[in-house]
């Protein structure tokens, strides 16, 4: 078993579902997101956790790929509400059509999760619905903090992580843990597989906001110092904020009130005060942090070790990236 | 058992409901939204719906709400596309607080409502939701279809039926179907109580258009005219603007395309266009078409007589309100 054709088989899937006609333009913007791509992260937890515990995996491909079409749900109203002009590369959907268009199409999305999610086994069927239901919340509620932290200048470790846990971490551990489920693992094992998946999500997005500094340009695939021009709410940002005093301090806040400015020079400036406060090594050693904790998580299921050894492999992906 | 002692156990749980705390820019719009009362149309047909079959219509009363929750959530929403000012005399939540903030409350507020719906028992949870999703889809098709006419000018009758039916009617069926279901009906009963309170809404929202121009002012509660002020592409509009000729047609186009107007006379004058073309003869035979077919399904519904008039009596004070 590779994950190769655990991706070969969400894409056959993913092009066999009928997301609706009429009107198009309620339909059109969901084929058009869905087509954009990405890494389908999600839906490749669900699998690699059904796996664990079972040979009929594929059981698990339609609510796995329900995740993945409430994940696009949310990049598709998180866009209007950011005024994203691009998501990979490509106009938004608010943009490409409008944003009543792209609120009610992103409506319709989440309601064709719940029915991708509806193919869970009738005896399992209740509990998967119920953690979706309070993960899917959770993700709004991730979203309106990250929304409210854009006029805060203070704010703290604790409520940052708690913001990345809730926007982006609790999925990735429902993903995973929903594949345990269908693959029939006991209640104790789905919430180590829930808890792991979201350390791990946690580094992985603490990762996120360290690479856009300190990545390789020519590996990382986009503009290094993103954040830092768009005065991004990121990790090392709240961390520099709450570390910087005096002079340092206010060249910081200086560079975050500029309205004019060279984009190089501000992203050399603000990195290099990131540096002064050794920023770039508590960010490293909180990432190890998670995905350590997740990595111990993993270790408390009792699963066969060549398929939890897929998983590992994956983490150990999502760790080791470069981009 | 009296209409009042399904309201009273409505309002009692609706209290009970505990819709999350944090963020509070994220959950205190919907405890607004729900407090602005309304109805409860469709929950009261869920308990009426489950009573026919049940003396347990208590257990229809948390799912019942569920599809209150969703249809508050269509109003959220749809009041940022339309850019509404006011839903029942009170700010609307995108004007209280802002548009994003009633883009995301609005998606919890969805999830929410799933969240009541896994409230049905465990062996009839997959159809009710399978057919709550379908439903909910429709409200959206409706909602898209009702947009795209707005800027069109040949919307013909069987246009403007269907997309009534998909925005009002299909959830009217629905919360009636789902009460039949939890109370034990079979599948071929609740089709007859889904179609029966889909065809009262259709009937429902077309005395809907009706009362704004031909309703009591006395009675009516709102002002009349409203709808034609506003250009609204009612039933009476398309109608007319299906059968005017000449220079009544003219006329017509003349106040649809006028900024500047007297309201009380662009009211009166299109009222008269209407009457010479017979249109509220016109509208009044539709509704009572559509009234007369859903109380047909009704009489195909074996339930105890005693119960049976209640749910009959309701519908009639759908069909008989003046306002």
């Amino acid at each position: 078993m590779s994950p190769a054709i655990f991706i070969d088989a969400l894409q056959q899937e993913l092009q066999s579902i009928q997301y609706g006609q009429n009107p198009p333009e309620l339909y059109n913007p969901i084929r058009y997101i869905m087509s954009l791509g990405g890494k389908r992260m999600r839906p490749l937890l669900t699998l690699m956790g059904a796996y664990l515990f079972t040979d009929d995996w594929r059981k698990a491909v339609r609510p796995a790929l329900g995740v993945e079409v409430f994940h696009n749900f949310t990049l598709m109203h998180d866009d209007i509400m950011d005024q994203a002009p691009l998501r990979r590369g490509q106009p938004t959907v608010h943009e490409k059509w409008n944003g009543n268009i792209a609120i009610l199409s992103g409506d319709v999305m989440l309601v064709n999760a719940y029915q991708l999610l509806l193919n869970v086994e009738a005896d399992k069927l209740a509990v998967a619905l119920a953690r979706f239901s309070r993960t899917a919340a959770e993700v709004c509620e991730g979203q309106q903090m990250d929304m409210n932290f854009e006029t805060r200048w203070d704010v703290s470790e604790a409520e940052y992580i708690d913001m990345i846990r809730l926007k982006t971490s609790v999925l990735l551990g429902y993903a995973l843990e929903l594949g345990g489920l269908i693959g029939g693992a006991d209640e104790e094992t789905t919430l180590h597989l829930y808890e792991g998946g979201m350390n791990i999500g946690v580094g992985f997005q603490l990762k996120d906001d360290l690479l856009d500094v300190y990545g390789d340009p020519v590996k990382f695939g986009k503009q290094v110092g993103g954040d830092i021009i768009a005065n991004k709410k990121t990790f090392l940002l709240i961390e520099a904020l709450a570390q910087a005093k005096g002079a340092l301090r206010d060249e910081l806040i200086d560079w975050l009130t500029r309205t004019k400015f060279d984009k190089a020079e501000k992203v050399k400036a603000v990195t290099a005060i990131y540096d002064q406060l050794g920023i770039r090594e508590l960010t490293e050693s909180r990432i190890n942090d998670y995905f350590a904790r997740g990595f111990t998580n993993f270790d408390q299921i009792n699963a066969r070790p060549e398929r939890k050894a897929l998983l590992i492999q994956f983490a150990r992906q999502l760790v080791e990236r470069e981009s």
